[in-house]
């Protein structure tokens, strides 16, 4: 008869952890930090709150948690993954761009950026969030200014940090208009411009 | 003995209004709509709940004035006006980055936009929120797409409302990186591509 190497467990405490990261994730982004209590929290993932708070002791280390796990893991997936894989960084900048418009037209909704929106409530709100953000912004505006220095890109004007940021800049700003507006029509205005700065034909 | 054209009142309607939204706007920015409650504006407006409630109905209706007064006077001031009067878009444009970035050195803390601050909160929360916050980025390009159209600017490509969008979301995006990192490198790392993008020597 063979051994499991794991014992068979009625508990599962990463399981338990991915689940409220999953609902905190999801409601800090639709509903907001403030306007999310942990009861609703411990209710949605089905969960108690002995357990939540063995994970997460506090509202806010639940909120960093999502930042540095959850947030950080879709900038990586949707910018700096993608930026690196491509031909090159004004290719793989576009790609972004198309892909984010292409998704959010079939999705039909716009819910902003993760980062975005979690920065516009927080970012004031305690130095610990800010840091938390704040590197989030630093990785993303790092890889495109890497992957720009790598290309040795002309059009940068030996400043790919700064081309960097107003990339980002763009796209997070455009990602607002969009919120407001339920279109995709900023992303879109933003696309022949950004070809255009980067020396890709119209 | 000149008899007041308006007699002498105790009430002040219209001051009592202005002090809620005063407090409301501050509110709304700093801690966020979700995480202020009416109980605190009528304590930080010292009103009545009554009086306030006379005034605006619901806090929903409180929010939906910050927006259409508040928000928009502000994006009015900052952008409308400046881009209006400015000798041609190119230099309203520049000259709002720069007055900008010289006000939040000055004042050593970015609180972010005002409109995006908002827009992150809100604009899915409601269709009325959004129809406000989607008219205020409607105005906002609609005044830099008509200047552009005004200077026959070649650098829009025969796209004025596509460049005004791109500006918009520029400078949206920016502040929010500002709001996360607390510097205005990111509104900084606008300035020389709007330069190069609209024309004018670096």
């Amino acid at each position: 008869m063979p051994t499991p190497k794991t014992p068979s467990r009625k508990n599962d405490p990463a399981g338990l952890r991915r689940r409220v990261l999953d609902v905190a994730a999801h409601a800090f982004q639709s509903a907001g930090y403030a306007a999310t209590s942990v009861h609703d929290l411990v209710r949605e993932a089905g969960v108690t709150g002995g357990a939540l708070h063995h994970h997460f002791p506090s509202k806010k280390a639940l909120a960093l948690a999502v930042i540095s796990e959850r947030v950080s893991a879709e900038v990586t997936e949707t910018w700096i993954e993608t930026v690196r894989a491509a031909p090159s960084a004004a290719e793989g900048i576009l790609t972004v761009f198309e892909r984010t418009i292409a998704h959010l037209d079939t999705r039909g909704a716009v819910q902003g950026c993760p980062l975005g929106n979690l920065t516009l409530e927080l970012a004031l709100a305690d130095v610990e969030f800010r840091d938390a953000l704040a590197a989030e912004y630093a990785a993303w505006r790092g890889a495109i200014a890497e992957r720009l220095r790598q290309d040795g890109a002309a059009y940068v004007q030996r400043d790919p940090d700064g081309f960097a940021t107003v990339v980002v800049a763009m796209f997070s700003g455009a990602l607002s208009i969009a919120k407001a507006e339920q279109t995709t029509d900023a992303l879109k205005a933003c696309v022949p411009r950004l070809r255009w700065m980067m020396d890709l034909p119209a």
